[in-house]
């Protein structure tokens, strides 16, 4: 067991191997799969091709960013004595596997889609397998890459910077180590943000146009061959749900270990300092959820026809979590050490323990663990039943859209403001029992904690599109009755999982910016954040705008897009002759190319006012301004988005509720009533809410969080820098001393 | 000038009462006014009756309210030493009053009304000199009352503490005297919070209702006789429009002045306590602004039928604006001693300044002012430019309604997020510049200085719905095409004082909830309020989610209301034969009944919670938990009222575009036309947004910082309470010691 302790650092990318060499086993799979005929590979060879070129469209600007910004990483690494040039090398690669972790997802999707379609020929246990196993593919690919990536970083770095140079695992050096880790994250969460924000403007632009002049002005259902945008439509899906949903819980799994190590380093345990386990902790978890992921995913499976789809996901899911909690249980007695632990910045310079602060053990950093995982499951059932059919919140929205296109718009918004509540009090209540239990590393580790199933979680999300996309295969190719009503089976269950992976974004979002909120305010030397100030409450107030604006340009974006998808289709349907008969072909590309460009072009905005607004109020207002800022940031974008996500979620199914029928004060309405047309107002309204906007705001505040976390060591002035080293310093003479003081 | 220096305390009282006497004479005149022919009385005769009927039905329940919540005030004073039994006079005075300021405003307002339409038959001059007296007996009566009101119980407060008692005018005992007075304030805001809840849902029920059943269903214009529901929209101006922005204004302007007189007290100046000077600013500033809006009030007039309304309107408005600064200026000089300031919060035990506490003068008190002054006006510059006609965010909606309902929604939507951001920088400076100026006397300072002219504000705010209810008498009484000409004209400029009003109305309550904040923690005697802390973080989000509930509440009370008005019209239409043939007369009471119902209900959920979250959690978790609850509800309280009420004053003039034709792609729509009727749903969902949820935040917010003032003394511990009483008589002294380092 010692050889293992000793090591356990060199264990951590090995688990993330394992979890790559699962992913390409089930890869290999999916891709041995029937593809089935002609017009049914030629229809995904346009969805993929439409993909790729996104992808190659938005890598090419995203490459110069990356180099510029590297540049400049490079140059501000020089600057202070705490960072290195190196944070480049690190922003690079963290931006370089997201992008990669993006692009394994959405090419297993393009391919599991065609497959999922011919194996629903056959059975729903055999269409569930392929679109279920290509969503692992995703899954593990993002969380063993992530693992590899910041393990092996985090070694080379530990290498360079503590252990040749002989320094302290809990001292500058390792500190060091860690802000020059921090360039993996800031890069893994600059690509999440584009790829999020681009790729929810492509699929709602599609989407709206698509549904605009094809559902309602031409008159023919949705995923038609007719309709030129519906290939752009369904590239969306992937480039959207896949390679943005990939990209953000990319960004949040690695932020979340970061700003655990990162608070891991000041642990002042018993009558040391608290050694590399802390730091190592979140990544060991993270590691063994990887594992209990893989194990969870052979629990997914059905037999027969009528078996359900969501009760084998949930068996899988609640497999995986169950066995990472009790495995994290025995992980945590045997890594922590034993005795009290506190931070190093809740000492005064006298050695004496600051007023207020928190004393914990071992059990509590376990409790810390199952607050997150609590907090996360909560999350998600408060998500289901705002935005579920059936339930009062829907059937509200149903019952207001007889009276109107208004009333169901005021009914869908009324609905998205009221379900914050409950989660902001699951959260604040998580909060503050993490805290309680391990003060601000409980925080922090419940967050990780939370996330350690990144993969499991990330599988069933990508299944959904897979089937979505399968579904629409089916409908394109005039596929038997059966084959779409397998699909539509996997598609319904598909649609209630893209909502509580919503609600389980936002949550992981939010504890993993707090966490590196705390991470920010150690590295910056500050010791508070106090909205007494006026200038911190300005920058609270400035904060709190910043989602606003960002909404409004995500969702002006997608406004403004979908009117050029209208007018192009409008175009072929009036200049291409032949169309509506089957008798030509439409010219898919072209939609794909309005989409392509315009979600590039507006991408654009919103990821500057993310990536600079810190920079710009840190360094003219100091650090604690910039606390303020995030403060508001983070609570303002937590609101946003679960007003926007679950508004939009609500709107969808009301609208589908009308496709079976809904009794409205004795009457049935169904499709094509007047009702049902309010709900398709509200269902367009929602649309870049729940696919554009509001998923947005959790890299929104994850990105302005790492930012200000890689500015931090440049805030903190030199004076002030060598201040902090003499505390530490002191701290560590008079630790023998306090020990019995803490006891106590 | 000695004699009047001495006796300035009483001078306040007396400027109140210069307003009253105004006020009197100025509306003898307008009942002097001739109301019309029989069928014009007779309406403007249901209107009244309806109005008294719903404030009748409010007082019931308030007044149970009132007796509730004194009853619990009075016996919460005997608990603590610094207040007594004696706040419960001080609320229900504040209540009192402020119900009878909206009272008379209503009572004018629906004299005025017909008045207004009879003197349109002659001139515009004539017309807009009828309405704006109507007007200006509303604010003055507003400022009058709460000069008188604040004024004496002053004065009898500071009798009884601090004068007969030989206390100090800056120590416990005039805290004592501030703490009792803290009571007007919060039963002004607490009537406030009702009457604008339920104002605003009952206009926009009747509002809503009417326009669904009326101008949709039954294709009749707006204001028709014919329309059951009419009566109670018309209603709904005065009871909304008017009382509640009167009660709105009330409680923002005694809110500020007693905050600023809270931290007047604690003045620290040259070699003394600051005196009396600084805690009777505030109301002498108020009561100029009075006397300069009375003399503002007589530029308000117009010579021919082409003079432009709203420009002399603005004279009037500058003129009041630029004499009280001028005055201010000099009374300032007057007033406030020579030397430098700083707050007794500041000075440590030691007798030094903490660090970054800051020093000012007396010139940095009246910067602070003219800063106050330069937020207001740009507040309402940037709200005009975001909801008039003919710019860009209007026009971009306009374009959006050629695509559908949808569009148009996002479009309002992208737009108010976007508005919240100028509005935001310009108050965060506001924050940072008059802080720096003058500290936190400094913030409340300006908004002191924002809310001196209130009576005029108040003034150009009324007479927009008594503009707005004559062109509706002119219509329903089927007058002249040219005296409609002419109740439009001053109802289009209305709509624009409404929409700056608003802005007005929301950076006042911002800045006066930032002053009740800073008095608040100084009360409570906690010297910061860290969001780095876990459990301050958990407050400021649930603040947060507050208006979002909210918000919720308010708008589905609407949604709810509006529905039952539709089927009660519904019914009349179908039941009472006639009707449309002008042979019957609709039952318009029951309309009314319906609104005045529904609101009364619907405004209890809504009000408790402002109320008593602030309560639960001071008392559970603690003064400085509170104050991040109370920095979350600011923030997020003035974003969503800026954004909804912009985006429902876009969205309104998006629609009235249409009514005079609007190009989209080189083509020209008009009323009726597809793009109109999308507009037209924007505007519905814009009228809960712009008239009840969005305006209300400006009362939260107030309300719940006002709460938590009252309570402060509560959650401030006895021994801490000693303490900082040792701590003030120890600060005393040392001032002489302090002086020589402070003025270096």
């Amino acid at each position: 067991m010692d050889f293992l302790y000793n090591n356990l650092i060199y264990l951590i990318p090995v688990m993330g191997l394992v979890g790559i060499m699962f992913m390409l086993g089930k890869s290999a799979w999916v891709n041995k799969q029937e593809a089935g005929d002609k017009a049914m590979t030629e229809l995904s060879g346009h969805i993929a091709d439409g993909a790729m070129a996104f992808l190659k469209a938005e890598w090419k600007i995203l490459s110069y960013f990356v180099i510029i910004a590297g540049i400049l990483l490079a140059w501000s690494g020089t600057t202070v004595q705490t960072s290195s040039p190196v944070i480049a090398i690190s922003f690079v690669s963290g931006a370089f596997l997201s992008a990669f972790a993006g692009f394994i997802g959405m090419r297993i999707a393009t391919k599991a889609n065609v497959r999922t379609t011919q194996a629903a020929r056959t059975s729903l246990a055999k269409a569930l397998g392929v679109s279920f196993t290509g969503g692992t593919v995703m899954g593990l690919g993002v969380a063993g890459l992530a693992i590899i990536g910041l393990g092996s970083l985090f070694i080379v770095f530990y290498t360079i910077y503590v252990k040749n140079t002989g320094g302290d695992v809990n001292g500058e050096s390792m500190a060091k180590a860690l802000e020059v880790l921090a360039g993996f994250s800031l890069g893994a969460e600059s690509i999440a943000l584009f790829a999020r924000v681009g790729g929810g403007i492509y699929t709602k632009a599609a989407d709206v146009g698509a549904d605009l002049v094809g559902k309602v002005e031409a008159g023919i259902p949705e995923d038609d061959v007719r309709n030129p945008a519906t290939i752009a439509d369904n590239v969306g899906d992937n480039v959207g749900d896949v390679a943005g949903m990939g990209a953000d819980l990319f960004g949040s799994y690695v932020a979340t270990m970061l700003a655990t190590m990162v608070l891991g380093r000041e642990i002042v345990s018993h009558d040391q300092f608290g050694g590399i386990a802390p730091i190592l902790l979140p990544m060991v978890i993270a590691g063994l959820g990887l594992i209990f992921s893989i194990v969870g995913s052979y629990f997914v499976k059905i037999k027969n026809e009528n078996d359900s789809v969501q009760k084998a996901l949930n068996i899988g899911n609640w497999t995986s979590i169950i066995l990472t909690a009790i495995a994290t249980f025995f992980i945590v007695r045997w890594m922590l050490p034993d005795g009290t632990f506190y931070m190093s910045r809740d000492v005064t310079e006298t050695g004496a323990l600051k007023e207020g602060a928190l004393i914990f053990d071992k059990t509590g950093v376990f409790e810390s663990i199952v607050v997150g995982l609590v907090v996360g499951t909560l999350m998600s059932m408060i998500t289901e039943y705002y935005t579920a059919m059936g339930k009062r919140p829907v059937l509200g929205i149903i019952r207001q859209s007889s009276t109107g296109h208004a009333t169901n718009i005021i009914g869908g918004l009324a609905v998205g403001m009221e379900s914050t509540v409950l989660p902001i009090i699951v959260l604040a209540a998580g909060i503050y029992g993490s805290y309680h239990f391990a003060g601000l590393y409980g925080v922090s580790i419940a967050a990780a904690g939370m996330m350690a199933t990144t993969a499991m979680q990330l599988s069933i999300d990508a299944f959904g599109p897979i089937a979505d996309n399968a579904g629409g295969i089916a409908e394109m190719s005039r596929l038997p009755e059966e084959v779409r009503h397998r699909t539509d089976n996997l598609d319904a269950v598909g649609n209630t999982t893209a909502a509580t992976g919503k609600g389980f974004a936002i949550a992981s979002a939010a504890l993993t910016s707090l966490a590196l909120f705390a991470a920010f305010v150690g590295v910056a030397g500050i010791d508070h954040i106090d909205i007494y100030k006026a200038d911190v409450l300005a920058g609270l107030f400035v904060g709190g705008m910043i989602p606003f604006i960002f909404s409004s340009l995500a969702i002006s974006a997608v406004g403004r897009a979908a009117m050029s998808m209208v007018q192009e289709v409008r175009r072929q349907f009036r200049e291409i002759p032949g169309i509506m008969e089957y008798k030509a072909q439409p010219e898919y590309e072209k939609c794909v190319a309005i989409s392509t460009k315009a979600s590039i072009r507006e991408m654009v905005a919103p990821g500057l006012v993310a990536l600079i607004t810190p920079v710009i109020v840190g360094f003219i207002f100091g650090p604690e301004v910039l606390g303020g800022l995030l403060a508001g940031v983070t609570v303002s974008g937590v609101l946003m988005g679960i007003f926007q996500s679950n508004a939009g979620g609500a709107w969808d199914n009301a609208k589908k509720s009308f496709e079976k029928g809904v009794e409205i004060d004795g009457q049935i309405h169904y499709k094509k009533s007047d009702p049902h047309k309010a709900s398709v107002t509200g269902d367009t309204v929602g649309d870049p809410f729940k696919d554009t906007s509001g998923p947005s705001m959790n890299i929104l505040i994850k990105l302005m969080s790492i930012v200000s976390l890689v500015i931090a060591p440049h805030l903190h002035h030199e004076l002030r820098h060598s201040e902090r080293l003499q505390k530490e310093i002191h701290i560590r003479s008079m630790i023998t001393h306090t020990t019995d003081h803490n006891k106590s």
